[in-house]
This record gives C-alpha cells, sequence and structure tokens, in this order.
C-alpha cells in the first residue's frame, strides 16, 4: 500500500502515520518529493485490512496494490484449473457448450430440447427450475418437479445438468441431483448462497453480477474457493450499461482479461449478453475467437410461446447452425468442441 | 400493450397475431398508418406475461405501457404511507434520522455512539451484525453477540434498532429482536430474502441495487407488500456509474421519482452514497431538500480506527452539526426533525 | 508518480527503470516489500509526461499521484473564484438564477419569457440560437436572428444574456453580443471550441459532459484558463447512467466535490439534468441545499407548443414558484438570491 | 407514434388531443382498454417533431416507433454499402486494415511504422496528427507537419492514408491530403463538423462516441450523409462504463447490430476499446468473428517510448502475429483480408 500525504501535511502527522505503521509491525519508506511526500508500507499488509489509514491527519490517499483475492489469483497459481464436471472437462483444449430452455416447463419441452441440443453437440444441459423473476408475479419456474425432469433427461441422454440454486436452504438437496450449480447474476454477492455452493463440493458456475467489476467478481469466486472447493467456472454475461439497445452489454474483454488475471475457466452466455436472438451466434462466434472455453445458450423448441425469455432462445437448427460455426472457429485456435 | 408489425408485415402475420390476442380472450384494435400498422390491445393484458409476443412472425416489437407493480404503485393508493416503527413515524410530516456504526465493533463503541447520536437527534439506531463484504477476508461482523449489543442500546437509549439481515434462516430471529429489518443493496433482487422479510410483517428498509432501475426497485417492493407486509421505506444509497471519485452517485431525484410513483415513504443513505465524509453534510441537506422523509448516516466515535467504511462515518460532533442543519431546511419544507 | 514493479520481475529490469528515471533527471525512492517492490519517484514529473512507462520490462503499473489540471486547481489558489458578468457575480455569497427558453422561437416568446423571469427574480437570460441536436432533421435555431432577440431583450430588460456557441468561427461574433458564453454538453471536449472561449476573454458557462468524469470536466476548465481567461463557471448537468427513468442522472455529489477541488463557481441545470418538468423544483432545491452558487432553469410561456425540450420546462408562474422556494433555502445557507 | 392517456383523463382531454392531431393533418385510432386508453397516429408523423404531445393535459407519455434516420436505415436501402477509399474497398468480402501510430512523432517513426504494417498486410495508415488530449498540457500532435509525413507514406508505399480532424477550418484542407477523415469520439456530436466532412465528400472514418447509443452514432452518420456524402464507414471503440479495469468496454455486439440497422461498414479498433496491448489480438479476432468489416490497430515501433497511448500499442512483430490471425477467422466467414 502506499499512503499519499496531503500537501500541507506537518512532520507530526507524518510522525504519526510512521508510528501508527510500527505499531501494526510494518515497515516502510518515505519518499519526499518536490510536490508530494509518500510513504510505501512493505510487509504484510493484511494487517491493515479495515483500518482506513485515509483517516490519519495529513493523509490524502491510500493506494492499494495488490489484489484482494489469492486463490483464484494467477500467481498464485500460474497453471490454468480444468473443472471437471462428471467427465465433462471445462478449460482444457475441448470447447464445451452447455444448452437448454431458460426455463424448464414441462417434461415434454425439457425433452424435445435435451435431444436436439445433445445431437447438435452439446454435452451440458441447462434449464432454470428456480427462477429468480424482476416481479412476483412472473412465472418462477417449476421448482423441484422441474429438478425431476432435469434428472430424467440426464438418465435419459446421458448429459451433465447444471441448473441455478437460490435458496441457501436448496443447495445441498440440490446439489445430490445435478452436477453442477449455478450462481446467478442477481446473486453474485449473496456471500452465503457462494459460502453454501462452496461447502458442497460441486461445481460452480458463477455468473458475472449485472453492475460488478471483474475485481468483485473474482472475490466471489474467492468466497467459493475458500470453502475448499476449487471448482468454479466463470461465466460473463452482459453487464448493465446505457445503451438500451441490447439487454445488456457483453464484455468479451473479460474473456481474455480473466484468462490473465486468474487460473480459472470462463464460458460466455451470448443469450442474456445480447437478449436478442439475431445476436447471438455472431456473438457466440466472437466469445470463441477471444478465447473462451464454452458457451451457455438458451434453445427452445418454441421461443414464442416460452414462458421466459424467449426472445433471446435459439431454435434447435438454428442451435445446430451455431455450434457448426463455432466448431471452425475453434479449430483456428487449436481447440474443437467436446463431444 | 402495444404491437408494431414491422414494415415488411404479411396479411397473414397480421391475422395470426389477431388470432393469438382472440385466442387469450383480448380485444385489440389495428391502426394502420402510412409508414407503420400497430395493434393496441385491449382487456387484461396480464394473460399475455411471459408470453413473447415479438417472436409471432411480422412483429416488430411489443412495448408495455402500465408499470408491473400494483401494491406499492401510487396509482393503486394515492395517499402516502406512513410507517409506523413502533412509534417512530417515517412518512409523514417528520423526517426520521437514523444513525450509528456501519458496523458494531464492541458493546463500548456501539453505546457511545448510540448516545451521541440520540443527543443529536436520531431516533433510530443502526449498526451492521452480519456485513455482506466484498472479500471473504474482511471483518464480517459480530454476528449474534453484536445483535445483543444492539437491543441493549435500545433498552437502555429507547432508540428504535434496525439491522441488515442478509441470511434467510435469520430473519425470524432477527425479527424478533429488532424493530426494523434492513436488506441491503447487494440483496435488493435476493427474492427468497423479500418473501420471507415480507412474511415477518416487521417493518423493512430496502436499500435500492447498485445498478437498479427505480422500476426494479419498486418491483422488489412488490414482493414484500406481496407477502402482505405494507411497511417497506424505500432507501436511496448511490448507484453505480462511470465516475470513480465519489463511491456511488446518490440519484436525489429517485426521491421525487418515487414519491410521484409510489405511496411508499424514501429515505437517503448519503454515507453509502458518496463514500467520503466530507459530502455527507451537503448532501443530506440536498435529500432533505429533495423531499426524502428522512436519512440513515454512519457515525462512528473514532472513524480513523473504525473496522469497516470509516472514511464515510462522521463524529459525533459533525452529525450533531449536521442535525442543526438539517433541521433548518426541514422548516423550509414544513417538516421538522422528529424528536 | 509510484511505479509498481512485477512480483516476477529481475533486477535488470528494476536497474533499467532506475536508469530511465536518471536519464530524465529524476530522483527516486525504492521499497521492497515481502510481496511487492515500488518505485517513488520525486521531482518534477511533468517531464514524464507521455512516457508510457507502464511498457518497461518488469513494471505493472504506475500510479499516478497529483492531478493534472493546475489554474482551476483549488490547492493553487484556496481562495474561492467569483466571476463577475457584466455586474452579475457568479461564487459569491448570493445565488444567480438564469432562466429562459431552451430555444429562441420568435421575438415575441423570447420577450414574454424574458419579462417573467426577471419579475420572478432571474439575473441573467439563457435562450438557444445554435442548437446541437442529436438528429439533422430536428429544429436547430434561429441562429443569429435569434441572437438579435437575445441583444434586445437584455437592452430592454436589463438582463445579462447567455447563450451556447457551437461553431469556433462563430466565438469572436457571439462574444461581441453576449454577457457570457456556454460550452454546452457534447462539446465539453471541443477542445479548439474551448481554447476560443479562452481566448475571447468572456465569462464562459462550462456544461459538464454527459459521460465525463470531474476530473476530465476540470481539465477542460484548465483549457480555457490556460489561454488567460480565469471567468469560468462550470455547470453540472446530469450525466448518463443505466437509469431512463429520468433524462440523465443529476449528480448533486459533483457540487460539494467542485468546491473542494477548485475555487470556480457552480452552478446546476435542473432542466436537462431531469428531463422532467416536475422534478425540476425539488432537484432545484436540492442544489442549493448542497452549495451551488447558481440554477440554470428553462422556462416557456406554453411548454407545450416549445420546438425543442417542451417536457422539461417550466411556466413562469412555476418559476415564480421555484424562486420563492429556492430564496428560503438559500437563506438557511446565508446567501440570498441576487436580485 | 403512440399516445397513451393517462388513468384519469378526462373525455374533454382526449377530444382537445384529437383536435390538435386533426389540425395537424394527421389520422388516428382510439383504443380504449379496460386500463388505459391510447392514440395511435398514423400518417406523416414528421409534422409533430418538435411538439412536445407529453404536454397535452391527460396525456401521460408518447412513444415514436419509427427511427429518426433515414438515409443510414437499412430499410430504406437494404443492399450493404461499399465504401471505396480511393481503391480499398470497405463493407465488402475483404478485410480490410487501418494500422499506424496513435500519433505521428517523426518522419523516421512514421516510415518505419508505415513499412512494417504494410508488409503484415495493413492496406491503409492511421496516424494522429491533430490530437485531441484531456490535459492542455498532453502533446497535441506535429500538425500540419505530421501530415506531410503521412502524405510522403502513402507516396512511398501506396498505402492509403486516414487521419483525425479536429478543426471545422481544417476540414477542407487535410481532405485534399488525405484518402479518409476520421471523426474522433469527442467529436461524433460535433454537429458542425459532421456537416463539413459531410460537404467534403470525402471517406469518413465515424468514431462511436464514449457514451453515445447506438441509435444517436446512426444520427450523427446522418448528418455526413444528408449532406450528400454517402462514404460512412462506423468505427466502434468502446463506451464507458463502471469497468475500469479496462479503458473501455469494447461493444462488439455493436457490429451485428449496425449490420441489422443500417447498410454502412462497420469497423473496430481494440486499440482503443481495451486500452491494454495484451487484449488487442484476442478482441480483434473477436471483433472479425462478430461479423467486422475492419480493424483499427495501433503499432509503434517503440511502444514505450511513444508519446501517446504507448500501452496500447502493438510492437510490429505482434501486429504481424495478430494478422496472421484474423485471416484465419476470417476464411472460416468466408472473407479475407484485402491484400
Amino acid at each position: 500500500m502506499i499512503i499519499l500525504m496531503k500537501p500541507d501535511y506537518s512532520e507530526k502527522d507524518l510522525e504519526n502515520v510512521c508510528e501508527f505503521l510500527a505499531r501494526k509491525g510494518l515497515n516502510y519508506h518515505i519518499s519526499k518529493g518536490t510536490e508530494r511526500t509518500i510513504v510505501g508500507i512493505i510487509g504484510d499488509k493484511k494487517v491493515l485490512e479495515g483500518y482506513p489509514v485515509e483517516l490519519l491527519p495529513g493523509v490524502e490517499k491510500a493506494v492499494p496494490i495488490v489484489e484482494p483475492y489469492k486463490l483464484v489469483n494467477r500467481s498464485f497459481k500460474p497453471q490454468p484449473t480444468v473443472v471437471d464436471v462428471d467427465g465433462v472437462k471445462i478449460g482444457g483444449d475441448d470447447i464445451v457448450l452447455i444448452a437448454g430452455p431458460c426455463a424448464v416447463e414441462s417434461r415434454e419441452q425439457l425433452m424435445i430440447t435435451a435431444r436436439a441440443v445433445k445431437d447438435a453437440g452439446a454435452r451440458m444441459l441447462r434449464g432454470g427450475v428456480f427462477k429468480p423473476r424482476t416481479s412476483p408475479y412472473s412465472f418462477q419456474g417449476l421448482q423441484w418437479e422441474g429438478l425431476e425432469y432435469m434428472v430424467e433427461a440426464r438418465e435419459e441422454l446421458g448429459l451433465k445438468i447444471v441448473t441455478e440454486v437460490v435458496n441457501t436452504q436448496d443447495v445441498e438437496r440440490v446439489a445430490e441431483k445435478v452436477d453442477m450449480l449455478q450462481i446467478g447474476a442477481r446473486n453474485m454477492q449473496n456471500f452465503q448462497l457462494l459460502r453454501e455452493v462452496g461447502k458442497s463440493g460441486k461445481p460452480v458456475l458463477l455468473k458475472r453480477g449485472l453492475a460488478s467489476t471483474i475485481e468483485e467478481w473474482l472475490n466471489a469466486a474467492e468466497y467459493i474457493m475458500a470453502e475448499g472447493n476449487p471448482n468454479v467456472v466463470l461465466c460473463e454475461r452482459g453487464i448493465r450499461t446505457f445503451e438500451t439497445y441490447t439487454r445488456n452489454t457483453l464484455d468479451l474483454s473479460a474473456v481474455p482479461v480473466i484468462k490473465s488475471k486468474s487460473h480459472l475457466p470462463i464460458i460466455v452466455d451470448p443469450s442474456h449478453g445480447t437478449g436478442r436472438r439475431d445476436l447471438i451466434k455472431p456473438m457466440a462466434m466472437a466469445a470463441i475467437a477471444a478465447g473462451a472455453d464454452g458457451l451457455i445458450i438458451e434453445v427452445h423448441p418454441d421461443p414464442k410461446s416460452a414462458l421466459s425469455d424467449g426472445p433471446q432462445s435459439l431454435k434447435p437448427d438454428e442451435f445446430d447452425d451455431l455450434v457448426k460455426s463455432i466448431s471452425k472457429i475453434a479449430e483456428v485456435l487449436g481447440r474443437r468442441i467436446s463431444l
């Protein structure tokens, strides 16, 4: 941490700062410049956490220089992590496709979709059964009944299944059924839920919050890893900006940024990221070109009767077409669709 | 809802839309203009919820025209709601001041602060005991021990107490102890938690999410009211924007907007809204001038040793000074500090 | 400036950095910590401007610690500046009200409005004659003809006049006619225009850009002052955020921030800042409570027939009512409306 | 346009609205629903422009349903436009690469860079000679001297040249020298400048403003086309968001959006869009995968001594490597690098 003194600080202020640091067991260097004086802190800065050094008299600001997250940090583990979802490996050479309906609406709808996405090349099935919705009057999901349909789909088709969990009490019970737990964007900083999925040991798909910085996102992953669960896959799904034409602004630069800051795999959700069916294919191709380890895409056998997020769902044949295009992009990068 | 047809729609598309609406039991009017054709839907549009009309062939977009929230809507209840927190009335002529430390750190720290804020004019004591923190390694609060200190402070000083609740399992137990439950910004769309505090029947202080629109915020309040709990007080606490000088951008225009869209009271949090001690007083004055029903302000007996959010806490004498200034602004508006 | 070395930097990298600094004539201190090594630069850092120190091998980042603006900086001139607009003083004890139509539409419309705002307490008349509009097909203003009407209004009523200038070629000619030149939000970083109004020596009203940080805004003011023109008044007029209910998000915390960073006066534009007539009065009151030195407000004799920005214009009697309320808030702060 | 009446409108209000529309020569349909009444306007809505219908008594809001831009609109010209920059065609099957230094610093620096980018596959040379800089104390470019170096580079190497123009007075003189004029992000709504480059008839590279919506951007292009200049190429270069890790947030979804709304070509600037050298290659690949017609990339022979934007410049060999990767992505899309 660097402490910048105010232009008009007194010698007593500086002594006071030094004494404070010494009391905390920290070494420091003082640099007196022609314009400003700074104090560089040496030693384990963690002892300073929670201490608002900025309030000491004569101090203008304190600039942290080291990231707060450790376990997810690439400097602590340079090799990329490959998360194994019951045999499906995310983060290696293979590109993993996760597809399925936004919400599970019926056994029939799910099975039709599941078969279609499997045929097209998806190895994992997504399907929301506990739906967080902005309005209490919107469809909230089929709940446990829907989860059973997901389990049936896995048994019949061999697809691994992932679903969002929203209630801490449900984590254990859902974890017993699915191969991967999803934390939705709205819950990215629901720290209790993060800890619970951390404890479960199950692979976790951690979506980026609507207004979360990359640093906050990595800190959220740190909550999960700090509980002893290293199986975290990050998912960029668009951030909230002033642009209203798209539902969100898909921040694809997050892909190479995460690759440089963390060893965790990252996939992209172009369905929520754009909110418009005609943008999904170009953005899916772009995501793979940017280095993403996979995609999660909404597919619905009949988007115009979907109970949630129909405008951003692909029809099965559109998904099939998308997979073919993705496959060619993957090849350029020396990767391939995991089949 | 208004349906706008594409420039190149066919008559068959239009028939198809009309048939779809008729099947749903809805009446409609068709307006064919020189440039575009629109279909205006008449009747209970709720039957359309979840149906992505935009995916019907020939449809360009569907424009909703009525707010999705009902119970919090001023058009359904024109009279302002006054929330009664065990005798402290929020939303009436009196301005209510809630003050206290960001986090409860010790019995002594809390009691000193509580006495000081009471003397200055606060009628309610705030104090975080379950702290949602970005990093798992930051101080997370004194938990239940801290809650007991809050209860002691109420018993000794007669201040009503409010604290944030973050875990659904804790709601009932915390509700037994406190006078008002706070939902923090990060949990504004933790719908399970909203439902739980709704069921508790306790007054709820609902903070606006960092990146939440006013409509999403009112929908969150609707979740609470839909459980039969009308005692909701909204709290503007700053939104996330590109400006980094302040911690957040305090959106004071939300105050008159909420007043026009809803009957619920609204207070302002200039401490989190700015993140800088020197901005709290001017923004507190501005909030009252804009029509806020109260303020929630962080006060710490010794901000420079605070374990969380010290840079944005006032010292007791600064709070006292702030109350005096607020009081004069309130008078101009025909209101007064509730004492 | 602080240079943070990468975790894996080599001694050669460090030597290289030091040699580079020495070559530039700069002194420095090296602090080797247990986690990181930093180099603090001492001396006139201006010699480093434009040199991307971050690209030197082994360097992770360079953190600037001193603001780039000088002349507008409060640390260089602690006393507040009072800008004298031909006798109307902005930045002193008096609150200055500037009012008038968004666009000058006719002699009659302007004169009716000018008389009304003068009667209500405005000392300056605003009126757009060169209008920057998003679409080339929208009304672009009466141009020079409109300017003549402004001049007539001044002559007849004694109000000082301010109008936006958008073309560099026009600056000199407009400056001869008006008392104050306005730089609009869209032109805040039209540096050529800033230099021209700087050269004119006329008082300048510098609106904040839609997506400009406070630092960029102060740098824009620096462009004007660097040409030898100290008569700059800043104007907060709302920033662009994700919230769409209001046209912009009025960032009132900018008022006390500017007061602490700069000696220049600052006024607020609640008309553009909210875009909604019913929000103007509460936000005007809030602006004064936050410490603004004045207001600029759109008034139109018949808003529903206004050619631009009608929805955000007050009627003359509404403006009159606003002035009365503002006046009482001003009094609380020991200020008064300049009459 | 759709007019939504307030819940409590009177019959007289409705009559008044209808009379107003009739007076303007417009037909309309009234739809009375159980919840709301709407008026759909038929006919040439342009006659309503500038009339704030929302201010008529009883009216809640007016919803525009047709885009304001015409000439740039794909519905008015479905075939994609190919802009011919003296033989280099942008918007066809070929991917066009524009590369060069952020700022021209010397004849030598420019020539070295120009040769390197030509060898790597660029067909156009970029180089800033008039630099808009946030601070008046930063390097502002070599001005006319730099322009001559650009001209020399073209003559020697056959590269077409593009440079930013910032002053309206300079447009004609610069247009005589270069093959394409660039409008920078800060000047996207400098309407006078847009009109001038429109009049010049030269191909224009129109960068998206930092906080500009896609609709505003297309309206800016409309300004140029409305002067009779159809040779406009759009350039996505990142928007301003809350994320600070990257300099801007590159909004790649703008690429397919522009393709669907407009017939104009669009290229991407990953250098400004990310501000970080290590992100340029992955984002360039993503841009091409998303459907961009070209790239504009900063290359500097010695980034660490660059006078502006060094941290985001590629070295020549890095650019060469990027072109090879881009080439393979282009092939997947049935396109190729224009050589």
